[in-house]
């Protein structure tokens, strides 16, 4: 019925990624669309500028009537118009003439070259122009930046805020993104309570409830959240209430490979129980099943297996959902001591970094939550090495590169 | 009226750290505290663990009952009584006593260690022992994860996921944070108008509005954003307005060091402008005032110049309210290519990293917003240099490492 062995990480990746479905897509206001991942090609509708515009504040003028002009022998030109950055000059630029104009405006028709206000003087409709220009100079041409056609973004990618400007800039005010999946979240466990000051008997808080949802959060996706004591009946009820309203389904608690383990037994009884132990430490009890066809994460009650299963094996799976192809970044650091690992087990070491060095942290059991919190990231210790020696390279996740 | 010197960056940025006031704190459900700053200390309320537990699912007993033991012989011992994580036994174990437990159970009077399930055999009421263990084995202690009274985060911290776990663990629901500024937004400038596919004469697509909206959601501040002609009447109003709703006061246009700057010409009569120019590029016109004890940031209409301004001139200051004392984080990377710069000016030139090399863009104008969609980060001369070398290491930013 179960799966004995210990499945390695990456094939653990590929069973989960190759049975997940994209969510939907939606339209959105382009106002709400930052980090929404993006579902359409963005063609742009216009030409950015729109017109040949000023890049500076100045006199728009014909070069040549600047050209062999310096500040000792100044050209003087007639000043026709005024314009600001919203007004179009009606004025026809002619030989031995300028329009001023701000940054941001239309070329008056004529012109070919905006000089800068500093190299002038005003005097009354006079301009004495003390410097020469090229053709061309100062001038932002029609379409310089986007051209109308040009396709500015692609699908699959997170929107960051220079990205909403130029989907404004393409003419659009709506964006088409995925759509966040709904994350069902079951914290069981019969001993869980609510955080309070006086606690009784065997009950212990249920930190995992705070965690995973800052987590989903972190991962684009919209978490709905429910405790349920460790019995088959409840369990089953709310795997199927949580699935019904869901995308996704995440359990914390009842997971270990031993009998009497509610959680994964109820996943069995609805469905297709596909992963059950993963050669990773710590975390070792994590489980994926397929339920109406929807994906369900089996975490381990203990609060840091629980994170690591997360950042390990949930957090790219939920944005690969909406299309993000997501490569967690580990980085190199040098270990500051020896840390010995077994071969065939990938270990995720909590640790802390300080510049180009990682310590691992002096723990014992997985379920002290200060170790989360005085770390900075994991070290990595991939199933083919027995550990890493003293100075040498070692490869780090960062949590802050974890989160989205 | 005006200071007509252009600001050093380090200067600009003393001068505005002085003149900002935290905003005041507010208590806050725990589940909403992700990426909140903490306003308190938290000091645990709780031991954790609450009481001595079993770190695995196996049998408590007293050690000495299994010295000397082993697969070839041994011990057996009789089973009192069986719990799960939610459950104390009432049971007290003497020598020859076992109770089944499982992880996260309270270890029962008279017990000392946990022997693991798979070093067992069970037949009946009695269990068969293959292994010794020591005293304390498999047991996490009260406390030895947080003790009552450890103050386990300190004030000032950006809450993380894990954190939010600690503090639960130390017994609360709630948490004090501080509140996030309010921020108003008026994007100055006669020609704006919200993204359509048909553009007439002079108009230019308001990118700003959406560009900012996400940098100022990516501070951790709340933004109301509202768009305005560049008329001084208009521009007097709609500060007033809005700084008597919001905490700070941005506007884009309208700040060239020039006559006319509708802008800064308001911001000089209601209240004290105290930064105009700073020495940057692209981005020096930025200006600085205070105006009824509220920062009021004015940034430039052109979007790539309002977008550095906004990373290097205000948004470690929007964090800076709410107490977090954040380093943007350069990196060090090597220059594909010569990069002349000017000395007394710190350039931020937009580039594109690929592993640790970094090469700038081609760009011309600083209005080229597909510059920012290209690159993912700058490259920071320093004033006093003159440039780098290629192949020499400069300071890299990073976008990502700029958004919290």
């Amino acid at each position: 019925m179960f799966l004995s062995e210990l499945m390695p990480v990456k094939q653990a990746h590929r069973l989960i990624k190759n049975t997940l479905t994209q969510t939907s897509t939606e339209k959105i206001l382009l106002e709400e669309a930052y980090k929404r991942i993006l579902a359409q090609d963005v063609t742009s509708l216009l030409d950015s500028p729109h017109f040949d515009r000023s890049a500076m504040d100045g006199y728009a003028l014909q070069a040549q009537d600047t050209f062999g002009f310096s500040e000792r022998n100044p050209a003087t030109l007639t000043i026709i118009d005024r314009i600001g950055a919203g007004t179009v000059s009606n004025a026809t630029v002619r030989k031995g003439e300028a329009v001023k104009i701000a940054t941001g405006a239309p070329i008056p028709i004529g012109a070919d070259s905006v000089i800068m206000e500093e190299y002038t003087q005003e005097r009354e409709d006079h301009l004495e122009v003390e410097s020469s220009v090229t053709p061309g100079e100062n001038v932002s041409f029609q379409g310089e930046d986007i051209k109308r056609g040009d396709v500015v973004l692609k699908k699959g990618k997170i929107l960051q805020p220079q990205d909403l400007a130029i989907i404004a800039s393409a003419g659009y005010s709506n964006v088409e993104v995925y759509r966040k999946p709904r994350v069902g979240i079951i914290t069981t466990g019969s001993e869980l309570v609510t955080p309070k000051s006086n606690i009784h008997g065997a009950e212990v808080i249920n930190s995992n409830h705070y965690t995973l949802k800052a987590l989903i959060e972190s991962s684009l996706a919209i978490p709905e959240l429910i405790q349920c004591k460790d019995e088959a009946e409840l369990v089953e009820n709310e795997f199927k209430k949580m699935l019904q309203k869901n995308d996704v389904l995440i359990t914390t608690g009842g997971t270990a490979i031993s009998k009497g383990d509610v959680v994964v037994d109820v996943a069995d009884k609805l469905g297709e129980v596909m992963i059950h132990g993963v050669s990773i430490r710590p975390g070792k009890p994590f489980a994926y099943a397929k339920i109406d066809n929807k994906p369900v994460f089996m975490l381990s009650g203990y609060p840091v297996a629980a994170m690591v299963q997360f950042d390990v094996l949930v957090s790219e799976h939920l944005l690969e959902m909406q299309n993000l192809n997501w490569k967690t970044p580990t980085v190199k650091k040098t270990a500051a001591r020896k840390i010995p690992s077994t071969l065939g087990r990938t270990d995720y070491i909590r640790a802390k970094t300080v510049g180009d060095k990682v310590k691992p942290l002096k723990i014992k059991g997985s379920g002290i939550i200060r170790s989360m919190v005085e770390s900075d990231s994991y070290i990595v210790i991939e199933e083919n090495l027995e550990g890493v020696m003293e100075g040498e390279m070692c490869d780090v996740l960062l949590y802050n590169s974890l989160r989205v």
